[in-house]
């Protein structure tokens, strides 16, 4: 079954073609810049890559091309469009009605359209590849898969804020969490790898937004963003976690408009703010050479990581791995190593060899006689969404 | 030397006369509704008790009554008021300034001032108080302990927020800390109770206020109360740590004011917005008859201290101690049960037997097998404030 994944953003479209079960990728790409004046389409295949520069009005046109380039005859990989037997769309927000993966019918659009103001950047996009997505492979089913859903496991008390009752129900104030599409995709893996089913995991996805969640018997059971997607661990640009206090102080005592620090916590904060650099490679280099800002903020960083594996090392009462994933938690060994250093207490021992290990494989990194395994797991969302759209129709 | 405490608040002033260094309370008492039409005050030494109502217009008035009364040939226990040589005031905020203990002179003064915004419910009455207690006790010198101090010691990873400089730099932001002259005092017991200088402690005061500190080597590395008194636990009626993005949302989708909401997360919300209860015993009491709500917010409320125990261990890579202290750590030992359940991870393993034993001593409730105590442990903040003054003297 040829499925066609898309993670439609607000100017731009992620594709992969994947056969499953054989969870072969037939072609893979991305279309950039979707609005403005020179668009790209970037096109890949086993056999071929194409990168394309002309003008993508819109989400419609860009992933026309796209079903041009698929049926091409000389990069294609289908015939015709009529291969592709469904569309699996990622869908960052399910709020509290989506418990899980859902083919997509008129209703379902409009509760994702409903949570627009939950996720103000991305149910919007991803609605708009879902529709465009529609037109284009009218003979495919289409499915959603949320972010959130994997998260619905979790227990009320940790759900939940202490606030009067009508901010959950009539105002919808609880933990969503998010990445709960790559938080799935690395636990279930780190079980199949451990062949351990009951067993206490705590996956830490670290790329462009951060977070962790810790994982019981295969289950979401807390994890660290909340209601939005500026909560706990430092970020590129955002802030993550922040008193309230601070909030009311600066718009009090400095006139700053509620937007305009929402503004500053999520795009000037973070790496970004602290060392005016977002990326971490760069902070990293950076560290090295002796700069004091840039060590202290990888150090702050790896701080609240090991803070809240603490934390849910307590929720768990036990640990049995700890899986890095994402782009930082894969390839960055001085985060890995500085959130591993001095845990010993939780039997986190980190080898420093293993660790500096480049690879694309699941791998081991801790010490021999480490209590805690510690597993680098790439992450693969576009296959987990693969994966629950051949499971949803199978 | 005879020291007289005073910790002045905006319509009362608690107060001890206490001997030190013999440590010994020789009168006590509480001025309350201070410029209401009927105020009172209470009084009490070893040999006599009284409860005077009576109007008290102001602070002056109220502490005047208090220095006739420590004086009066009948309930009196000093001959006049040169007797004593020192007044130890509370208080709240010492912003980055005041790392410790320190004789008041103007300047002292002006810079109490200076953080009114820093903490606007607690510092103008704490200069109040100073104000008076230098024209009525003219002879005595007067020394600020302030709750902040204990936590200077935490390092820049734990104390500083993700943003950039001038944040810290011009505009204050970072972790300032509360409940310090507790958390000192407590910490000390408990590594005298201990005997071991080299120690890993978490204190948790329970109280109106509610706070964790972890205590290393007697030194505070880090604490749950943040920029402001409202981040961490759940409160009486405060929500503790709260998504940013919720104050956003709400104020952008349901046209909150900054003030509204600040209000209602400070005093509508926490145990009293889950369950219409604010006094801890109430909520408990309906819990145990099957309340759902009540069992809810109980869990919650340890769910959150379990955690934080689990992130301070990781924190400070180990535990040797757990210490409960002020009015619900001392008191409740159903909060204790549910923070200290399933917690064997840890070596935290509580005496259901001890637990339950009530006692103004300090005391050891874990299990005999435990390898991390659990302390209870009276707070004194009266004390601390009286020895500090004492040393800073001497």
């Amino acid at each position: 079954m040829k499925i066609l994944i898309i993670n439609s953003g607000s100017s731009s479209i992620k594709f992969q073609l994947i056969d499953m079960p054989a969870e072969t990728v037939l072609a893979s790409g991305l279309i950039e810049r979707i609005g403005l004046e020179e668009g790209i389409v970037n096109y890949k295949t086993d056999q071929n890559q194409k990168k394309i520069l002309q003008p993508i009005p819109t989400h419609e046109f860009g992933l026309k091309v796209v079903a041009d380039l698929l049926q091409n005859e000389e990069v294609g990989v289908i015939k015709n469009a009529d291969e592709i037997e469904a569309v699996g769309h990622r869908v960052v927000h399910g709020g509290k009605k989506f418990t899980q993966t859902t083919l997509i019918n008129q209703s379902v659009k409009d509760s994702i359209q409903e949570l627009f103001d939950l996720a103000p950047l991305h149910n919007p996009a991803n609605l708009k590849g879902i529709e465009v997505a529609e037109n284009i492979f009218d003979k495919a089913q289409q499915i959603a898969v949320f972010d959130t859903s994997f998260h619905q496991t979790m227990p009320e008390k940790a759900y939940k804020y202490a606030l009067a009752d009508d901010f959950y129900t009539e105002k919808d104030i609880r933990v969503y969490g998010f990445h709960g599409i790559s938080h799935k995709y690395v636990s279930e893996k780190a079980i199949e790898y451990l062949g351990k089913k009951d067993s206490k995991i705590i996956c830490l996805h670290l790329g462009n937004g951060c977070s962790a969640t810790a994982v019981l018997n295969g289950k979401s059971i807390d994890h660290s963003l909340g209601f939005g997607p500026n909560e706990g661990f430092i970020m590129g640009t955002r802030t993550g976690s922040l008193d309230q206090g601070i909030i009311f102080y600066l718009m009090n005592k400095y006139n700053y408009s509620a937007e305009e620090l929402n503004r500053i916590f999520t795009k000037e904060s973070g790496m970004l703010g602290m060392t005016g650099f977002s990326d971490l490679r760069d902070i990293e280099d950076r560290a090295e050479k002796g700069d004091e800002k840039c060590q202290l903020a990888l150090e702050m960083n790896a701080y609240r990581i090991k803070k809240e594996i603490g934390s849910y090392a307590a929720a768990m009462n036990g640990l049995d791995a700890l899986v890095f994933t994402a782009g930082i938690g894969e390839n960055s060994d001085i985060i890995r190593d500085l959130v591993c250093r001095d845990m010993d207490y939780f039997g986190i021992e980190l080898n420093p060899e293993l660790n500096k290990i480049r690879a694309k494989e699941i791998r081991e990194i801790q010490k021999e006689t480490a209590r805690v395994k510690i597993i680098v797991i790439p992450t693969n969302e576009e296959l987990e969404i693969a994966k629950q759209t051949f499971q949803l129709l199978n």
